[in-house]
């Protein structure tokens, strides 16, 4: 990681000839045969820059030129980008106590691209943390609420929920490593939260407090209309010298087993069946959609699932989900493709790939007449858009 | 639910009209695309009715009144139905104290279709059950036995397995969450049964009845010979409200994770390599087929794979079963296809559909010169009837 | 078992009569149809035997004729099969104490075909085996070291891997239920290994020797270079009936769910960094490919993922195996297929089908132009040999 300019935590130095980072990259770019992030990259190199010839050795400086180059222009700034890629909604995650400051300047300038918000409560949820105190003080700045107690933090919570609807947020997210999910009383969760306050919690506080908050962010979601979006299954900062070496989220997240019969089952139970609600649930774990995932989602009306998310977000991954799941939750209780990238460039490849597979899968289903023409037409819409405007109230 | 009128158990009113409630499920037929329910219901409508416009809001009164006059006709009978589709048995599964009065009047018939018992144990083995005292009751009734002891128990359901007999019964059926299989000692198990009877059973009770009731159903079927068929995994009534509020199987059962390597381990060392003893056991955890179900029938003499089950009954969910599991088990270790419908009118469409699926998995080996073209046809045979005749003794 | 001459442990009589015991097979082959077992005899009848008739009752007789007068000729010597086949490294597995004397013979020999061991220390790891205190008696002899301790018990296994590797060895591999890692203090493990010796182990003692001996294997490794294969899932001995008559490795190994994400963390962040060590991880449990092993893989340098192994080891098997993990995993974190078989020959039918089928899958990336064809050309290569090569270090 060193050598291709990661920085260090403690400073100590790496590459930082962006050149031979690239050449570096360039030399082993053949590793990434049969992937999906060697099939975006191509993909970006030719159809948003350009360029024909394939990453190597004896092309890299030729394509760093050309990039380089581009990149400077008017054409490859992000706006810009944003409107080539003909993108009508772009939702990042913040954090709870975020200003939202990127957001309103956008607002305030000309640019009428929508950039929007989803409130992301991660960080003040968990309250095994070693950050988890200063998240809170961030929390009660940024609501103005003194949080000193469960039910200060619910009302601070509450707070920032509104700004972020003021300012255009549709939806929030949550990554837990399991998405149990569990009521506990008024003076339990006083109890579990003093403790944190103390720095006392026990790993058993933080699995209850967690689960609690699901219930809570459900709750939360029936009174504002926020679509809430659940990302459990990965381990986080699994190789502890990465994590060490140079922080967090540097792709060290390692998917495991996921239980969701019986771990949402007071969740669903209590608001799963609410019509106006939407809760859409991801997997990092294949094994749950046809056993799962599939009959929730059939069953509950207030249930979608998301896409085939990270690792399976990929052909073979895309394709896997939608024949392990439509047979038993339909397309309707699906919400078409968002992808969850941080790389800009990217979003054309995914979506294109996302629409291509979607139709291939269609055209597979009309083949075999288990659904007409005129059927497999209006699901195309349906995956590419409708869904997904649907779900997430657009 | 409500608005196509399934019943409340408390009486409150709910949607009466026949013909407002089709319209409904007409309007929303398009949800169902892609779905194995769709798709039998496509069928039945163009193969059993003749009615070949597709179901929709502008079809929809059309449809209804063929369908209704087509019911009233002689043909639409239900044992016209029966020959009609030239069904050679059919098993229902019965409780243990059913008197079998509609098998007595159908065999006392001038009929001559075949429709025989299956005996279904578990309203008297789930101790846990608010009704289950009251099940024992009627077990004592039907049986003339007074059960007050597991002895007794015993006794009684050993008497209803021999009238099940008299009756054609050919099998036995269970339905649990765990394949968990486990003999208690006599004094061990009639403690566990007294403190039923007492109402102080603990879950752990339940859990080792019912893991201990597996040994003794597999031993009296060593002895009475009745196939032993065990479907595990189904969370039952995941939805409380709808529970509640509608009473048992309105379609809230949900699939977990199933294990059975270990748990079905002391079953299989005591009856596995009986030879004269079949036990088919059933998944709703695709997980399982190549990981323990296919090697564990591919070794012990006793165990036959039932086909794909519920949520797996459909193109894709049969079509992975034979993938995963065949390069293991074999085609000859598992059963060929018995559907589950309550649905009289989507056997022959769900038949049709597991004939031509197995069909197109024996051509895919042929082509492929895995297996000849001789073998492919008495392969095509065996899955479609042989087996399964040869598996149920019929 | 008898019927085919399986001999039983207490002497009980087994069937003798090789004509007889073919010709019950050949009755039965059709019972292979669809699995590799199946598929695999027919390639050797067909390829390495040059017997074009099918193996059924009406042929048996002449093709037994013709096979056993084919390995009464030189040509059908094991040395002249390995040539023939144009093997170029076959590796054994070997107990820790073994002398390898037929290594030794080949290796004094004028042949020149390369048959290595592989350092295997099951037998002495397993401190809940019975026959464990005697496997440490042999460790003893063998390394010359007294095994008293803990300290002293490394000592030898390190003293027996410096003998495998003078004779060739360039792999250990570990087959264990579950790939639990754990290092143990030095009082606390020398504390479990007395507790071994004096026969008083618990379980729990044996479970964590096991995970202390995985971290213990990779420490080595790290030392002396070898790589270190894992075999992880598999219940050994799942029928005692069988086991107790016939003994060991009579086919009644049944695989579990395993879990490798938490399990092999400790061992990944301690030893998965080092870029000299190569370990190779295997599974019997398919939901773990892109679940677990995919994105461990993905990111550890030093983790590699074995070739899809046992009950996978097939058409499906393998095509499933490529399928979930290259996504991302990619290509290149993979070693190439080696097989495992105990059948010499064997070996062209499985290393035949596996270049097919991976021949198949680079096919169905370059129609999709997923990859280019010289690409698909240099993969070829790679998953047939050069993985494999480097894996290894041969």
């Amino acid at each position: 990681m060193e050598e291709i300019g990661v920085p260090t935590l403690d400073g100590t130095p790496v590459e930082e000839d962006h050149e031979k980072i690239w050449r570096l990259f360039a030399e082993r770019f053949h590793l990434y045969a049969g992937t999906p992030s060697g099939a975006w990259l191509r993909y970006e190199l030719e159809e948003v820059f350009g360029i024909e010839k394939r990453l190597d050795a004896s092309t890299a400086m030729e394509i760093y030129e050309c990039i380089s180059s581009k990149l400077r222009s008017p054409e490859f700034l992000p706006r810009a980008l944003f409107d080539r890629f003909n993108i009508e909604v772009l939702a990042t995650t913040d954090d709870a106590s975020s200003n939202l400051e990127h957001h309103r300047r956008i607002m305030e300038s000309d640019w009428d691209g929508k950039v929007i918000p989803s409130f992301r409560p991660d960080a003040v949820v968990d309250i095994l943390a070693d950050a988890w105190k200063g998240e809170i003080d961030k929390l009660s700045d940024a609501s103005g609420i003194d949080v000193v107690s469960y039910k200060t933090f619910v009302s601070a919570i509450e707070n920032r929920r509104e700004y972020f609807k003021s300012m255009g947020a549709v939806a929030t997210d949550q990554g837990i490593l399991s998405p149990y999910a569990k009521q506990l009383g008024p003076s339990e969760v006083d109890a579990v939260f003093q403790r944190a306050l103390r720095g006392s919690a026990t790993e058993e506080d933080g699995r209850l407090f967690t689960a609690h908050m699901l219930m809570e962010m459900a709750r939360m979601s029936v009174d504002d209309g926020f679509v809430m979006q659940i990302h459990p299954g990965a381990l986080r900062n699994h190789n502890r010298f990465v994590f060490e070496r140079f922080g967090l989220d540097k792709g060290c997240d390692i998917p495991v087993a996921t239980e969701y019969t019986e771990n949402m089952r007071e969740l669903l139970n209590k608001y799963g069946n609410e019509t106006d609600l939407t809760i859409i649930l991801f997997t990092l774990d294949e094994s749950t959609y046809s056993r799962e995932l599939a009959p929730l989602a059939g069953h509950y009306p207030a249930l979608k699932l998301g896409p085939a998310w990270w690792f399976n977000d990929s052909l073979e991954g895309m394709a896997r989900f939608r024949r392990m799941v439509t047979e038993t939750a339909g397309f309707y209780n699906t919400v078409g493709f968002n992808d969850d990238t941080r790389a800009l460039l990217s979003i054309p490849a995914r979506h294109d790939l996302s629409r291509r597979m979607d139709a291939n899968f269609l055209a597979g289903l009309l083949a075999r007449h288990v659904i007409d023409k005129d059927e497999a037409l209006e699901l195309a819409y349906q995956l590419a858009n409708g869904l997904v405007r649907k779900a997430y109230n657009l």
